[in-house]
Parts: C-alpha cells; structure tokens; sequence
C-alpha cells in the first residue's frame, strides 16, 4: 500500500521517537574486517586466519538433500567469484578442509517457525559448519562468504566461532511487480541478494490498479486483459518459489482487494462495485474501483481463484492486501447502498470489514492463514491473521494487544529514498511495541522492506533496494543492541560490493544511465555532480512533477542512487570540522572536494545542452559550484579563525537556503553541511 | 588451433605486409555522429532527424514468422534500453511510425548463401525496412538501434537511406569452450553482441584435451568421464542454436580429432593410440594423445558419434579440427607403424590425411559438408570441404587456388591481447589473396574471431572478445575500402558503450576485479595504474609465468583490457607533440597525464602490500612514475625548445627500455609513447 495522504508527517513522528543517530566516524578498517551483515548473535574472533586456495574442499555430512547439493554448488560458484580461484565439485582432489553437517531435514514447505541457527567455527586449518537442518546450513555458508577477504597471503577468513540464529522469524522484501512489470531475472537475482543477508520472506506483490502479473488459468482474462502481456506464467512462478525455497525464503503472495483491482475489472467488469468497461490504470495513486462486497458472484470468483492460488503457492500464509479503499464506487452505487442499509453495514469500513471476514473463511478452506495490511484488522478479526502493519508501531502494537500477530513496514519503506540509518533504527519492538508484555512482544514476527514501483523500472530497482534493505536486514536478524551506525555505513559499503558477484546491478547501472543520459564519452564532470544528488524524500516526488505508467524513468534521478555516499562522508566531516575536532588532513580532505565541486561546473556545463536529459541540470550544477565557493570561503575562515561579515554570512545562508530546494527532482546533498560549515564560523 | 611454435615471427611477416596504420587524429564527434558498425555499403545522409518517444510504434507487414515476432520484441526491449523509454508490444495505443517488409521467408536451417541485404530509410516522421527476407529484417533493425543517440530533442535518428549487404558470407566468432567451460548465459550475451555487429556463424569449439563439453547420449562417457561435470546438455544446445537462430547466426560444432582428444579417451580409451588410462589434462599446449587411424573401430565410433550430433545440430557444416598432431604416440605404436609400412602411408602427414578423408566421408554420409583447419588439406581434399586458416593468407589462398573455400583465422586470434586496429586491417583477401582470381577470391568466404581460452574464465572472457570483436566484423561486412583506424576508433568506443546493454560485461568486468584484488573501497590509485597497463601480446604470457587449468585468472593481468584506451590516445598525443604539431591543449593534456602518472606511485604503494594479488604490482607503479617523470622532463625540454643533455638523454632511454619489459605479466604502455618524446628533444 501506498500511503498518498499525510505519510512525511507521520514518519516523522515516527522517527522523532528515535535517538539521535550515531554519527561517531569509525574507521571503515577495524570495522570491516569483519564485515558481516547481518552481524551474528555471538560472535567471537580468535587469532590467524583460514586461507582459500586451490586445494580447498567442501564436504556435506551428515542429512543431506538435492537442495544441499544445489546449495553446495552455489557456494563453490560464489566463493570462486569471490576471489577467482576456479573451484568445482566434480573436480575436487582435494581434502575437504570445510566440513558441514546437518543434523535432520526442514519442513516440506519453509514454515514461520522452523529453527534457523547455526554454528560455524573456522580454525587456521578448517572450517565446520553444523546446523539443526538445511536453513541454518545456507545462512552459516553466507555467513563463511562474508568472512573471506583478500590478505597478503591470499583470500582468507579469519579464525572465529560464530553461534547464530535470527532475532525475528519473519524478514521480508515485497517487490511490487503490480505498477512495473519486473522480469523474472530482476526476482531472481534479488533472492540472491536476500539469501545473502538472510531474508527469509519474499513478498510477491501481484496485482495492482496497473497490472496483474499473474497467470490465472481459470480466469485468464485476469493477464490476459490485464497485463498489456506483462505476466509470469504459472511454470514461471513455480520456477521462482523453487528457486527462493533453495535460498531458505518463502514466498508469500499477494492478491490485492476488494481495492487497488482495477487491472482485474478490464477482463472481468462484473466484479466491480461500478459499471464498466474498465481499463488498465495508467496514472498513480489510489483509485475508486472496488469489488462489490454484497454480491455472492464476488466470493465465488475469489473462492475459485484463491483456491487456484493457493495451489500455485505453497507458503502457509496467503495476503489479500486490504488497503487504501477510498469508497467511492460503494456510495454512488444504490444497490450496495441497499444492501448496507439492509445489513446494518454502518459505513465504508464496515463494509470492507464484512468483505475481509468473508474472504477470511476462504482463505482459510483453502487451508491457508491470512494476511493483510492494518485495515483488515478489525475486532472480530480471527487471531490467526497476520497484519502488515504499513501505518506504523502504533497500529502494529495495537494488533498484537488484540493478539494478532504483525509485522512492520512501516519505516521500511525502501522506495521513500530514505538513508540507510533512518531504517537501520527502526526496530519492530520500537515506539508503541516498546511496551508490549512479553506475550504480546512474540506476536510481533519481524518487518518488511517494501519495494513500491511506481518510480523504478527492471533497469534501476537494484540501486533502490541495495545495499540498504541489508541494513533492514540486519535490523530483523541481529539482536536488538546492534545499532551503532557508523559500524553499519562501515560494513554496508563491503557487502554492496559483494553483492555485485550476484548479478544485482545497484553500482552498476549508474554510469551506464550517466552515458546513456549525456552520450558523451567522458563522464567525469557528470559523475561528480551525480556523486552529490538525490531523489527527494518521501512522497516529494509526484509533488514536483507529474508522472505516470508512461513516464520514462530516465533522468539523472532516477540514475543516482537514493543515498549519496559522497554527501554523507563530507557531512561527517563538516561536523567534525564544525566541532572543531577535525585534523588537518580532513580539513584537507573535505578542502579538495569543495575544490573540486565549484570547478565542476566549469567542465560540467558546456556539455549539458547537447542531451535533453541533461539540460535541466544546468542550474543544479550551477548552484552545486556556488555553494562550495561559500563553502570554501567559510572552511578559509574557520582554518584562519577569522570572521564572516554577518551581511556575508547572511547572504550566503540566504543562498544556501536556496540551493537545498529542489531542481531537476533532485536534492542537492552537501548543501546542509555547507550550512553547518557557514553556521560554525565566527561572527563579526 | 593454437600455434605455440613460431607463430610471432609469423604474425609479424604477415602484418609487415599491410601500410602503417593510419593514425590520423578524426574528432571522435564527427566519425562517431554516425556510429554505425559495422558500416553499412551505402549510407546516404540527410537534414533533420526522427525523435523517438512514448508514441513510438512499429508494425510488421508483410511476410511473417514466430522468428520475427521475437525480433519485434526484442527490438523494443533493446530499443526501451537504450532511451529508458518504455516501450512495449502490446501496450502500443501508438502509430506505427516504423514499418518492416520482409518478402518472403528464409531458409528453414539458414544457409551460407542467403541474401542478407536491407534498405532502411529513415524520415523526419517514419522509418522503413524492408528486406526479402528475416535476415536482412534483423540486421536492418540492428542498425536502426546504432543510429539512435540523444540528443537536444531528445533520443533520435538521423534521416539517412541505407542500402546494406555484406561483402562476406561467413562472419564469425568461435568460442572454446574446451579449455575453459563457457556457461550458457555466456554463450547467450556473446550472440547478442554477434547479432548487434551483424555476424552470422557462432563456431562452438566443444571438445579439448581438457574437456569434452558436449552431451553424447551414444556415449555418455564422453561428458561423465571428460568434462569434470562441466558440460553442455542437448536441450541447452538446442536452447543456444534456437537463440541463434533468431539471431541470424548459424551455429557450427567443432568436435576436434584425431588430436586434441585426452578428454575423449578418459571414458573411452580404445580409441586412443597408446595404451590407457587417460586423464583430463590440466595443462596448456600440444599433447600427444590421438585417435587411432588404424583400426576399424575408431571408425564405427566417429560414425555414430557424428551421426549423433549431425542430428543435434542442423547447420550444414560440420567442423573436425584436425589441427596440431605431433604425431608421438603414433611413432611410439608398433601396430600403428606396420600398418602405415602396410598401406603405403610414409609419414604422420599421410597417416592423418587417411584419417580425414575417412571422416570426411562419414560426415558426407550424415549429409554434411566437412570443415577443418589447414591440415585437413591435402592433394586430393574433396572440393567442398572448407579450410579454416589459422596458418596465414598463404595457407588460405593456396586452398582457394586448389578449389576449395576457404575462411581467414589468422590475424583474428583475438585472445593474442592484438589492438583493434591490427586484426582491423588483416584482409581476408589481402596478402597472398590478393593475387587470387575473381573465380579463386570468391571461394574466400569470409573469417572468424578465434576466442581461445586458456586466459579467459567465464568472468572475463567478454572484454577479450568486445570490443575488438566489432573491428573485425566491420572488416567482414563492409567494404574492402573502409578501413581508417581513425574512424574506426571513435565508433567502436560507442559501440562498446551500447554492447553493455546487452548484458556483455567486457567493461564492467575492470572495476569489479580490482576492487576484488585489492580489497580497498577507494580504487582510483589502482585505475589509474590499471589504465595503461596490458597484457603480453602474442604468446608472451606462457612464457612468462607458469599456468594451468587450475591457475586464478584473477590478477591485474587478467582485469584490464586488452588494449588499454588510454595509452592509445597518448600514444597519438605523443606522435603530434613529436612531429611539433600539437595545440597547446593537447600539450597541457599531456602533461595533465603524465603529471598523474607520477604521482601515483606515492598514493598507491602503501596499499599494495596489503593484498596477495597486488604485491606484484609494486614495481609496476613504481615504473610508472619513473617513466612518467622522464616525459615530463622531456615534454619540459619540448615545450622550452631546451636540450636534454645527451648523458641525461641516455640514461633515461636506459630506463624507458628497461621499464619496456614486462613486470607483473604486464606491459607499460606509455613507455614507448615516452620514448619519442625523449627521442624527439634536442641533443645538447
């Protein structure tokens, strides 16, 4: 769900119940060399280390399974990436020098509740792994990649014994392929990137006002009309929860109603509150079309598809969505205002209430367990269903009072292009949760990141979802006092390298969209302006510029990444200097880029008119020079310990103020640290 | 074939026979406004241009095919990559503004004599293809997507007619997937890029020494025993000859025999000719093992074998190798000596002609016409069996004049580490093929990209087949008198760009390997040293160090590209400040790099030490700054019209060649350039 009303301001209630984040700077070495992300339970490191090299072996004792030997295989491939030293299974004579062993199976189908632990010891000369069934296995082997690193003796991990199992049992990633259709490939290699930092949920979001990506064989106008023949195929799906079941994941579908159905009406108009013919939603937001809950032809549509469904989808737990019913198709249709009336169905809420229960027991005959965001909850809801909460910890701490379990999303919204230690804050056991008796905290199963679409396409999501939804990651996994930010922003950047070997295109694809952008053969002027910009925050997108399915998302916006690494170290630094704690080599350091930003546009600017995607970064590029000559002016004053005229100092604040409004859809980030810098000098 | 004998020596004398590369400095902007590779035979340019948006749409009229549906689709998605403007089949509310006209269908498996031509006219307001067939659809389509660029008005194609054929029917690439295995999605990104350069022949090298990689149902030891699992299944070949297909490119097998077999004798050892057992070998060269030409039975077993896979793959042509037999365990074979005395077969020569006239008649019996590397030739070689020449034009004009068509590898070896600009001017009918009559010359067919791979692992294997790849295919397609360096520089660098959207990886690859090798979050030291590094040309690398199969391909040698970009353009930089012509700017440019160059050492060196894999880079950086400081000194002496005293001048020459040498298995680049500008200073 997509909240388009008051979100930036609940949010940041929400996040004002937080601690001031960490901004100690901890040199990215000492906290890097153990870059582990999630970091586990107990960790506890010894002396010397384990070398890979062409002798090593890995050997599968104990329980073993075809999903052990594809997961074997998977791991001698990524840890060959990992350093490049060719190793395959059929061609080991080698002595098996990692040795793992499972004790017993895991369930058939991945439950919610399956023990996840694992122990892995790594001496000098090998490596053990034991876990109680094939799960924990796959996470101690990502857990071992994560170790090695290059040393002057060659790839290595260190000695250490790690014990580990999740804090919460319930760690999701949604992918909206609703708004933009997202190729089997993009799924794929996202459950790589999720296997590797222990995510255990995909939640498959399937339909929306803009698509439905399902193939349906018993209502195949659903993809048919729906889809603009951007579907999966039933042997697609099939293909893709075979391929998250081998990565320890579930995968739990969702189906969308009785609102964001649009897409569902264009073949099959007679399950609309309104009168038809519907077409395929084009635009974003939240849209009339609802099913009509007072019919019985409804539920025995939704009986027969939930029941084809919940064959397709082994996952226990089946979501039917829930949110943002603006109901107004239900008040201008007179029948369902009859029916209401004649039901004692007081209002909209109730009527989405009456809907909720009968779907409910539908569900449930197909034996699954029900899931919905926080508008499915209700008084009577059945205990057994889970709620989603996207509203935040107070409807979610709400629905386990009433002893419904929930998980959090909200603050995990990964495409509001928040920074990485915003989300890595937010604990499901935080705010309202905080105080939940103990009965009630065990009802809260964990959180999701969610991947809403309207603003990324098969070609950018990567960059929107990595390396920040491992942050979130961790968060779900390691306990709960692991928050230090800086440590995380440290490992962060280590795992977004690895991540790569998995085909994840986060890092990649931002040269590529600059030359695509520019056509020009040196982008180096480009990049540097490109290294300071981001999308706006939150919902300030669609306020600066009106988009739509059609829109293409090709801009420098949507080529940059949602947090700018650059901007956040010279933040760092301009604290620091500010505090006036900094060395002289980071005064160098943070000299060099305002250098380097104000000769920019110089470069930058002649080439800009030849693209028509560029042209609009003229004046970005202009105010990102004129706001590291004030920032230059202000560092000369504060080396010098001299003073800015308050006329001067006024103007520049007044310019600064300026520059951090957005042009181009893009925020220009090192503008509030100039303003620190400016702030902290002296007055005359 | 690899010659691992004299082949330098060979290389030399054959490119001495070509004019000194022309290297005339073009403005990249003007030769690259037209950045069509390779170009087409007629090209006529109009006023204006057609700008492609939202509402862009294509139909197909005309004859049609599944093939052409595909082609469509992929179109749009290739065309959507290129403008991140999202365009999609059945979404289309658009006109069509792009019609296609293909007359008729092609051949139903696509023969080497079909008409591939095309006229594509490009309007203001609409385009038009039309071609008598789907191969000249596909390859129109291809073009159309190299003339897109953005521009002021957006993404856009100029007006222009062009009337395209190829002047050669045979252009391809071969991958050995022997030595190293290829997996299919490599396979699959490297037929993408044949299709975007208009080759048409992907020649699968299958069998090796080390590997057998080819699925044989008839005999299974073939990949159970020979492949270390490593090994392609018949579905996935009938997968890749599918996906070639649709782009017209036909697929021909090489299974290599009676030498280059080890792998084939592991699981069946009688066919060898020494006694068994065999292993796969784990070395790089020329090995003694052969097929035994003597016994009846070896006969059987090639019979059924090619009847299988004679059926696996439908191409025509049907590849057996026969290069490179050192004829050792043949001399070593009593058996196999009395039966060559017996059968008047006076040497190893003779004794291996009996053997391909044999196979050429079992592979005529499966309906196929036999190709083979040069030694498959002999006195009396049937007419129709193609010779593939890795010898020279020597070799391949001697086979046109015999009567048999032929096709050029030599001067293509593409894993030799060669500049684009060299494999750019090798002819197929240049050199002894000149002399050839019109009769003679057309049994020249064309050439062939070799891709051998002992120094190239799935990882790496695209930046050493593209960009170059592309020169060669121009030289394939167009007519004999494109050939300016120049120009075909400053188009390949666009094409380069544009061949990452088809998933190739040959410039992404650098970044991702060095961040691996060296396990700093901070690059920039070690690009730049990576910049104007390459690896030893020719054969150089062998004997520089040892190497095996076993060996990581995972050090500086094997991350940067084959011909370093930069080293180029100073090397040009060098020649017009030598020649007293350079402007001021590309006097300061020159100093800009040099200066860089120098002071990279200091930056660098401190984190060498820290990795296994860049320790060995130490001495290289240090050369490096070294050198560059000698081209400042000289560039000094240039700019002030000073002397260089002539001990000053010697000692630094001493240097310079010093530094020539590979360090590292590496070669400095701009050496040499710096050595002319010493060179070109005035003695004291």
């Amino acid at each position: 769900m997509r909240n388009l009303g008051f979100p930036r301001l609940a949010l940041l209630l929400f996040l004002s119940s937080f601690p001031l984040m960490n901004s100690q700077l901890v040199p990215a070495q000492d906290a890097s060399s153990l870059a582990l992300m999630p970091m586990p339970a107990h960790v506890s490191q010894g002396e010397g280390q384990f070398v890979i090299d062409g002798s090593f072996g890995i050997a599968f004792q104990g329980y073993t399974e075809p999903r052990l030997d594809r997961a074997e295989e998977r791991f001698l491939d990524r840890l060959s990436s990992e350093t490049g030293i060719p190793l395959w299974r059929e061609a080991q004579y080698n002595q098996a020098k990692f040795t793992v062993r499972a004790a017993g199976p895991s369930d058939a189908v991945q439950q919610l509740d399956e023990d996840e632990s694992y122990h892995l010891e790594v001496t000098t000369s090998h490596v053990e792994l034991t876990a109680p069934n094939p799960l924990g296995v796959l996470h101690g082997l990502q857990t071992f990649l994560q170790l090695v690193h290059i040393t002057p003796q060659g790839f290595a991990a260190p000695v250490v014994t790690i014990d580990d199992k999740p804090r919460f049992p319930w760690r999701g990633l949604m992918i909206d392929s609703g708004r933009h259709f997202m190729p089997i490939p993009v799924i794929k290699r996202n459950l790589d990137g999720m296997e590797a930092v222990k995510m255990d949920v995909f939640h498959w979001h399937l339909s929306e006002d803009q698509g439905f990506r399902a193939e349906s064989k018993v209502y195949p106008l659903l993809q048919e009309k729906g889809s603009d023949g951007l579907f999966y195929t039933q042997q697609q799906i099939r293909d893709v929860i075979e391929y998250a079941r081998d990565r320890g994941i579930r995968v739990v579908a969702e189906f969308d109603m009785p609102c964001h159905t649009t897409s569902w009406f264009v073949g099959y108009p007679d399950l609309a509150s309104a009168k038809g013919p519907f077409q395929i939603e084009r635009n974003w937001g939240v849209f009339s079309p609802a099913m009509d809950p007072t019919r019985e032809s409804t539920y025995a549509f939704i009986d027969r598809f939930i029941g084809e469904m919940a064959e397709l989808f082994p996952d226990r737990y089946f979501h039917i969505g829930g949110d943002e019913c603006n109901g107004k198709e239900w008040d201008a249709n007179p029948r369902i205002q009859a029916y209401m009336r004649e039901h004692g169905l007081k209002n909209n809420a109730a009527l989405q209430a009456y809907f909720t229960g009968r779907v409910e027991k539908l569900v449930e005959g197909h034996h699954k367990i029900m899931e919905g965001w926080d508008e499915v909850l209700q008084p009577n809801t059945p205990k057994d269903v889970v709620i989603q909460s996207w509203r935040g910890p107070t409807a979610l701490a709400a629905a386990a009072r009433q002893g419904n379990r929930a998980l959090l999303s909200n603050g995990y919204y990964i495409d509001l292009n928040q920074p990485a230690s915003e989300h890595y804050l937010v604990d499901p056991l935080g705010g309202d949760a905080a105080s939940l008796t103990p009965e009630q905290a065990k009802r809260i199963l964990g959180g999701e990141a969610t991947m809403w679409s309207e603003f990324v396409t098969p070609e950018n999501i990567d960059s929107r979802i990595w390396p920040r939804t491992a942050a979130i990651a961790e968060r779900l996994w390691s306990p709960a006092d692991v928050r230090d930010v800086a440590s995380m922003y440290a490992r962060l950047g280590v795992v977004s390298q690895r991540l790569q070997y998995l085909g994840l295109k986060h890092e990649s694809v931002t040269p590529l969209m600059l030359e695509r952008m520019s056509g020009e053969e040196n982008l180096k002027a480009l990049s540097v302006l490109a290294s300071v910009v981001q999308p706006p925050e939150g919902y300030e997108r669609e306020e600066l510029k009106d988009y739509n399915a059609w829109s293409p998302l090709n801009h420098m916006v949507d080529a940059v990444s949602p947090e700018s690494e650059t901007a956040r170290k010279f933040s760092d630094l301009a604290k620091l200097i500010a505090a006036g704690k900094a060395s002289p080599d980071q005064l160098q350091q943070a000299r060099t880029s305002l250098t380097l930003w104000r000769d920019n546009d110089a470069k930058l600017q002649p080439t800009l008119g030849r693209s028509d995607l560029t042209e609009e970064l003229k004046p970005v590029s202009a105010n990102l020079s004129q706001v590291a000559a004030i920032g230059l002016e202000a560092l000369d004053n504060l080396e010098n310990h001299s003073a800015m005229s308050s006329d001067a100092k006024q103007k520049n604040l007044a310019i600064l103020k300026n520059a951090e409004k957005p042009q181009a859809v893009l925020r220009l980030m090192v503008v509030q640290p100039i303003e620190l810098l400016v702030q902290s000098t002296a007055k005359q």
